[in-house]
């Protein structure tokens, strides 16, 4: 490796080859199909937003790992001999954060409500691991400008279809309600003020176990009594059976204040598992909390047993735009995990099939003399390619049964050896051993 | 606007609002299709590189506008105290400097030849002004292992199809030859080392004119008998009617050496004119030379009379890669202006149509009680979904007639109004004076 550069990409992302390309293309398409059949639109933001926006953007964790981009030229000069900021702006960590500012920056130009699709990259400088990258793919859809439930179900049912037509079968969506987890903080006696760390504590349910979300608690010193009353309750909220109908009756007085909250997830649950595609549903989940503290009604997060984390999540968030613009404007989405999508399907665990009305074109080599005349095997290829195939003019080499395997590895399906004047017969190419 | 945060995107950012992304999409799937016929297949680097790779590309001045990452954590504290290099990485200024990282890195799991399609940001800190963007889209094909000028040939055509099924007319690719060129330095006599210079001043001629270029010679300090020869050979090389046939005879000896060079261009000419689509030709201009510094053969440049500048412009650029890998891998490549193209498109210079298997689906309207029961709205949405319709269901206001009026204006052709347990009777809807 002696006086060859460094040719690895930064650390924690990654270069994509065709065919890792393809897949994430046919999954990008097909939810782009389904999304836009329920009326969502495209949007885009630039890549790089101003830090004030960035951080304090109740983005949680998120915010801390921005990557920052350096002033330039007198600005940095200045910046340096002030001891000041040396960056403005920084990578998006997320979809959302952009949307809100976009929604107040262009309101007046949107459609009312504007019902968003976002796909694009975002940036985090997380410590590396296995399925955890520094840049990574988003699929967002939002709905901005509907106060009703409406919305809710239309982002559970355009997400539920978008998955299920990619071949992920027995997906549940957990469900709850930022308001009824306010009722059962409440019913156990956290005051108003300790409801955030309480929520950001009971969220660790998943990882830690109910011990460890009590001795979290514990730890930051809340009443022993308010403690012990959650701890009694907790074990009927993680049994999974608890119905949304049941759970008044155990929260008594702090379930009344937020009957509304309680009506109006029933009724999304009950209208969504009416009209969801087969092998999905929606299913109440008392423990869903979800990491973001700008949610503030329903929030949601879709399973499968493909993967053992959330697929895709999101809620509602009729404050967050509010602060940009000085009114609020209701708000609610869902976010796909990209990339573990396409390590479900690139594992097999689904299959971003093409429509039945376009099947996959064929791939087809055509072979032709360097220094040749090219005009026969050009209007060949010209005629296939108007017949939906996809051509290739490939140079041919000296060792033709060498070439041809190397061109079916490389999933052609079908070649011809065209000659100066001559015909092109195109004939099946067959993937035969690899010659390693 | 006092106590509203700035939500303005960074200097020379845009956000996209839906038609614009659909014009974009619509152009981007059209040429996608045109690349995939000709057997291109997309692949994708990072948005970061590392600043070691990014400065030094010979990129031109590109390399001075690199957005840099800021270090994290102890790197950067380290940096601060040493005085050192506040940044490691850098935003990406082009897909040629990352594509050949790309290959020297992944080679050996990559189809030989490569054939590929990079469409994605790039981003440079530049002056913004009118039609000047500081991330902006590119979209380029390259073909790295092909030393035959059939790489040549691909490119021109698969390129002169896409811009051709856009509706741009009158498409005219501009060509030449960086060893032309050389024959024409030493024709008049600059010596080997001076040639680069040469380049620079004559790549000027569109822009400050004959006097100009010689101006700038004059002042670097050529010598006057060389800069008299070049001087009397403009004005034919202008002229824009010298063929590449006659060119040999004025430059003598030196044009001897380049004898191939003059064969493989004369051959790249008449197999491309053979098959261009109707509207598009190739052109021989003696006068193109282009400002990267990497080029060692072929260069073209597509032109239109719908726009003042190259809509597209590439080469072959055989020693880039070899820098990374330790051998020469012959390179050509063709890059697509995209914000200038979606440019002409958006000002109706061309039209990025649907191919005609697809129409365009029809975007309906259903209205919904927000609090009613959904079910038959859903279940009609979905009949029309499957019939390919884009169906949005919209929560119904007071007045019903000002809300058709704004779904028209939103591009929504039809609309249905469902009652609880009614039908859904689609209507069609059409665009009325507006309400300002």
């Amino acid at each position: 490796m002696a006086g060859k550069p460094d040719t690895t990409p930064p650390r924690g992302m990654r270069d994509l080859l065709p065919a890792e390309v393809e897949l994430r293309d046919a999954a990008t398409q097909q939810i782009l199909a389904v999304y836009r059949s329920f009326g969502f639109r495209r949007i885009e933001t630039p890549a790089l937003e101003s830090l004030r926006l960035l951080v304090g953007s109740e983005g949680g964790e998120n915010e801390k790992l921005v990557f920052k981009v350096l002033k330039r030229g007198e600005d940095l000069e200045a910046a340096q001999r002030a001891g000041g900021e040396l960056a403005e702006h920084g990578l998006r960590f997320d979809l959302t954060v952009p949307l809100a500012r976009y929604y107040a920056e262009n309101h007046a130009r949107l459609p009312d409500p504007l019902k968003a699709i976002q796909i694009g990259p975002v940036w985090r400088a997380e410590r590396p691991q296995k399925g955890r990258y520094r840049q990574f793919t988003q699929c967002d859809i939002d709905i901005l400008g509907v106060g009703s439930a409406v919305a809710e179900v239309e982002l559970l049912l355009a997400t539920g279809e978008a998955l299920t037509r990619l071949g992920l079968s027995d997906l549940t969506v957990r469900i709850n309600d930022r308001r009824l987890l306010g009722a059962i903080a409440r019913h156990c006696g956290f005051p108003e003020e300790a409801q955030g760390a309480f929520f950001i504590a009971f969220d660790k349910l998943d990882k830690v176990g109910a011990e460890g979300v009590l001795g979290e608690l514990r730890e930051a010193g809340h009443a022993a009594a308010v403690i012990e009353r959650f701890e009694r309750l907790l074990p009927t909220l993680q049994k999974g059976e608890l119905s949304l109908e049941a759970l008044p009756g155990l929260l008594g007085q702090a379930a009344g204040d937020a009957a509304p909250a309680f009506d109006s997830l029933a009724w999304i649950i009950q209208t969504v598992n009416r009209e969801m595609p087969a092998g999905a549903q929606v299913r109440f989940d008392p423990t869903l909390v979800r990491g973001m503290g700008y949610y503030t009604g329903a929030i949601f997060e879709a399973i499968s047993p493909a993967f053992p984390s959330s697929i895709a999540g999101g809620g509602r968030y009729d404050k967050l735009i509010g602060r940009m613009i000085k009114r609020d404007i209701p708000a609610c989405g869902f976010s796909i995990g990209f990339e573990r999508l396409v390590t479900i399907l690139s594992e097999g665990g689904g299959s971003p099939a093409a429509p039945a009305s376009a099947p996959l074109p064929r791939r087809v080599a055509f072979l032709v003399d360097a220094t040749g005349d090219l005009g026969s095997a050009l209007a060949a290829a010209r005629a296939r390619r108007a017949a939906g195939d996809l051509v290739s003019l490939e140079v041919r080499r000296k060792n033709l049964g060498r070439q041809l395997e190397a061109l079916a590895e490389q999933g052609f399906s079908a070649y011809a050896v065209v000659e100066s004047g001559g015909a092109a017969s195109v004939k099946p190419l067959t993937a035969r051993r690899g010659h390693e």
